[in-house]
C-alpha cells in the first residue's frame, strides 16, 4: 500500500511577506515522514479567511491528513478556528477545560486572562481538543469519515515552542499507528567540524552511491553554519530491521570521516559534549573572550547544569581588561597586538590562574567588518588551551592555535566558537588537536587552516 | 487597483521530506513585495509530473504571477519544464544559444557537456528564455493572455547562487514595471519590549481596525522571541505618497504604545540601540551576568565597534567567581542565595568599581530546567543597575529590579538579556526604569511582572 499522502498548512501574512521562512513544515515534514506518512503538499496562506478556506480546499483535494499551524492567537487576524470550523460545517464551540487552563496560566502570574484570550479556547464542534500545555490556544483534531476518502485534519499553535511538544504529546503516535502503515521511519544526524563538505563528500562517496538506488535508506549533507551534518534516514517495519539498515551505514559513515571530526549525533552539540566530557572528568572550565565576546560562555551555559563545570568567563573586550583581568602584560599587547598568539597563550593562562579551573580557553581575532589589515585580516583568530597538569609536580601546559575563516561578523565569532569548544572536547578526548583542513589539499574553504602557532610546557607554576 | 496576486512554487522532495526549510520562497515573497506584487500562495510539491502539474492549476486558479523554483536540473526528476509545457499545452524546444552556453561552460573544464544536461536548454514553445550566467540550467517565461485572466509563469532553477542573481537580473524590473501597477512597497517594522502581545492589541485596535479594508496598508503584529513587533506596510505610487501613508501611521503607532516600550525599528536591535546610546554618551558599560551566562556580553559585541563603549563582561557563573571577581560578600551569598536583589547589587557595584565602567549591570537568576524551589522558582531574575554620577561629589548610584518569565531555559536566559539590555537603554533614555507589565491588568503574558526590587542612592564610594 502506498504511504497515506500528507499536507501542510501554514497560516500567516508574515511567511508570505517574506519575513521568515516556514521552518514549521520543514519540522512537521520530518515527523510526518518519520511516522510513515508521505508528506506530498506544502501551502502557506495569509491571514485571510477566504484564502485558508481555499487553501484547505485544495488540500483536502490531494491528501488525506493535514497538519495546520499558526492562526490560534487571540488577535482579529487569527483566522484557522474559523475556517476550519467552516470546511467540515460545523459551529465553534467552547472548551470549559481549555478555559481552565488558560486562566490557570494567568492566574499563576497574578491577574485573570483578558478577555481576547477567550477566543482561544474555540474549537470546532466534535473535535477532539489538543490541550496547550506549553501556551495559551488550544489545538485541535476533526475528523470526516474513514478509509481512503476520510479526511483528518489537525490545528496547532504556530509559535515551535508550542507546537512541537503538542505534536509530540498528540500527534505523534497516532499518526504513525493510524497513518503510518506499519512503516516506521528513523534518522540520525552525524555532526561534523573542522571538515570541508567537498572533502567529506569525497570520502563518503562509496556510501553516496550504495543508497542512491535504495528505497529504504537516504544520505544526505546538510550544510550547517560553519559546520556540516550528514544526515542517514532509513524505514522498516520493525525495529530490528530499522537498526539491521541504519547501524551498519552510521557506523561506515563514522570511520570515514576524518579522526576526531565527528563530534556527536543527533542533539548533540559542541558545548553539551564538552559539558559532557567535563562533568565526566570532574574538570572545572574558564574562558577568555575577546573577539566572540561571550558566546563560548553562553553556548557553555545553554546546557542545563553548567555551573558544574563552568567556573568563570571572562569578555575581555578592552586590553584594559586584558590587562587587569586576565594579567596580559602591556608589553606583549603593545609587541604583538591583542590578536596574537602570544596574547592568546597570556589569557588562558591567566583564565587558569586567576580563576583556579583545571583547563581555560581564550579567543582573541578580528571579527570584522572594521578592523582587519593585510598581516592580520578580518577573520584571524588566535586560541590558547592551558591545562593544569594533575602529576605530582603540577605545572602548566599550553598551547596556542590560528584559524583563518573570511566572512562575515557573526559567522566569524560563530567558528571561533565552534573550533574553541571543539579544542577543549579534542583536548579531554586526547584527539589530535590540529583540523584535519590542512589536509584536505585545496578544499579548506568550509574549515579554514588552523596550525598550532605554539605549543610548550611551561614550567611548574608554584 | 488592488495589488497583483502572485504565488510561488517550490518543486523537490527534499523540501517536502524537512530535509531544509523553504527560503527561495521566503526570499522570492521578500523581492515580489517590494516590486508591488501581493504574494498569497507558497505552494511546494515532489519532484513529481502530477503533483507539480496539479499545484500550477491551483496557483494559476489565485495568481496572475507564479514564479517556480527548482526542477530543471539534468536528472529524469526534474519535470518542471514538462510540467509548464503541458500546462500551456505547447511542445518542448531547444533553445540554440542556452545550449551553447552550457557547451562553452564546460568547454571551461576542458569536456563536452553530457548528454544529459541536453534537456537543460528546452523551454516551452515561445517561452523568453532566462540565459543563466551563473549555472548551466536555462529558465524561462510563459504567457498567456493579458489583463487580469492573462497568466504569467517564470520558472527558474532551485540553487539560491543561481535563482537570486537571475531574478535581478531578468524578473525584478518587468515583474515592477508590468504588474506593480507602478506601485512600490515599504514596510516599516517596530520593535517593542516589555509589553504583551495582548495588551498591545488592545492599544493598537483603532488602528487595526482602520488599516483592515485598506487596500495600501497593513498592520500586523509579529511575536518575538519574549518580545513583540509591529508590522506596518504601505505601498503607493510615489515616495511622496508612501511617505504620507506610512509616516503617520508609524507615528501613531509609538504614540499608542506605552511610554518607553517601542525601542527601535527595522534593523534595530536591543544591543544595537543601546550601543549607539552608549556611545552617543560617552560612556563605557561592564556586564556581570549569572545566569544568561554571556548572552548579554554577546549581544553587546555582535554590534560592530563594540569595543568602543563595552570595557569588559564577566560570566560569574559560581559563587566562587562572584566573590572573587566582583567582590560579592560571602554573607550576603549565604544570607539571601545568589539569586537575590542583594547579589544582583553587589554584583552591579563590583563591576563598576572594578572596571572603572560608568554604568554596569548585572543578572542574576534561575534558567531553569533544574534549580527552581517554590520562593524561587525557574524563571525568577533578579538585576543590578549601578552608575557613576557624574557630580562633583562623585558616588554611585545602584538600582535592583526582578522579572518572574516562567518558561523553558533559552527562552527564560534571552527574556533576561533583552531585560538587562533594556534596563541600561531605559536609564541612558531618562524612561521609567519599570515595564508597563504591572499596569496592565491581566495581559502580563508575555512580560511577567517587573518591580523595583530595591533603589536608593549610595553615599559616595571615595
Amino acid at each position: 500500500m502506498p504511504p497515506t499522502p500528507a499536507g501542510i498548512l501554514s497560516t500567516g501574512t508574515e511567511i508570505l511577506q517574506g519575513l521568515y521562512a516556514d521552518t514549521n513544515a520543514q519540522w512537521l515534514s520530518e515527523r510526518l515522514g518519520e511516522a510513515g506518512l508521505e508528506v506530498v503538499r506544502h501551502v502557506a496562506a495569509p491571514d485571510d479567511a477566504r484564502a485558508v478556506a481555499d487553501a484547505l480546499n485544495y488540500l483536502a483535494g490531494v491528501c488525506r491528513v493535514v497538519v495546520i499551524t499558526g492562526g490560534l492567537g487571540p488577535t482579529e487576524d487569527d483566522l484557522t478556528r474559523q475556517a476550519v470550523a467552516e470546511f467540515f460545517g460545523r459551529p465553534l464551540v467552547e472548551d470549559a477545560r481549555a478555559w481552565r487552563m488558560i486562566e490557570e496560566r494567568w492566574g499563576k502570574r497574578g491577574s485573570p486572562p483578558p478577555r481576547s484570550n477567550r477566543v482561544q479556547c474555540l474549537v470546532p464542534e466534535g473535535a477532539r481538543v489538543l490541550y496547550n500545555r506549553w501556551g495559551t490556544a488550544a489545538g485541535f483534531i476533526v475528523e470526516r469519515g474513514r478509509g481512503g476518502n476520510g479526511l483528518w485534519f489537525a490545528a496547532m499553535p504556530g509559535p515551535p515552542r508550542e507546537m512541537q511538544p503538542m505534536y509530540r504529546a498528540y500527534l505523534e503516535k497516532e499518526l504513525a499507528k493510524r497513518f503510518g502503515g506499519g512503516l516506521i521511519a528513523r534518522a540520525v544526524t552525524l555532526h561534523t567540524f573542522g571538515v570541508s563538505e567537498s572533502f567529506l563528500n569525497g570520502l563518503l562517496r562509496p556510501l553516496f552511491d550504495e543508497t542512491r538506488e535504495d528505497p529504504y535508506r537516504t544520505l544526505a549533507f546538510l550544510a550547517g553554519e560553519a559546520r556540516v551534518d550528514v544526515r542517514v534516514t532509513c524505514s522498516g517495519r520493525t525495529r530490528a530491521e530499522l537498526r539491521r539498515r541504519l547501524d551498519p551505514l552510521v557506523a561506515r559513515a563514522r570511520r570515514r570521516a576524518p579522526r576526531g571530526c565527528m563530534y556527536g549525533r543527533d542533539a548533540d552539540t559542541l558545548e553539551s559534549v564538552v559539558g559532557r566530557l567535563l562533568r565526566r572528568q570532574g574538570l572545572k572550565l574558564a574562558v577568555a573572550e575577546s573577539c566572540t565576546g561571550g558566546l563560548v560562555a553562553k553556548r557553555l551555559t545553554d546546557v542545563p547544569g553548567s555551573s558544574e563545570f563552568l567556573i568563570e568567563g571572562l569578555v575581555a573586550y578592552s586590553d584594559e581588561a586584558k590587562r587587569a583581568r586576565l594579567g596580559v602584560s602591556a608589553a606583549t599587547l603593545r609587541r604583538h597586538g591583542a590578536v596574537s598568539a602570544e596574547v592568546a597563550q597570556e589569557m588562558a593562562l591567566g583564565a587558569l590562574r586567576h580563576s583556579g579551573a583545571d583547563i581555560a580557553v581564550s579567543v582573541t581575532g578580528i571579527a570584522g567588518p572594521g578592523g582587519g589589515t593585510r598581516e592580520k585580516p578580518v577573520g584571524l583568530v588566535y586560541y590558547g588551551l592551558a591545562r593544569r597538569e594533575r602529576t605530582e609536580a603540577g605545572g602548566v601546559s599550553v598551547a596556542t592555535f590560528r584559524t583563518c575563516f573570511p566572512s562575515g561578523r557573526d559567522l566569524v565569532r560563530l567558528f571561533a566558537s565552534h573550533r574553541a569548544l571543539d579544542l577543549i572536547r579534542r583536548r579531554l578526548l586526547g584527539l589530535p588537536l590540529e583540523l584535519p583542513g590542512d589536509a584536505e589539499k585545496g578544499a579548506r574553504g568550509a574549515t579554514a587552516g588552523s596550525v598550532p602557532a605554539a605549543r610548550r610546557n611551561l614550567r611548574p607554576e608554584r
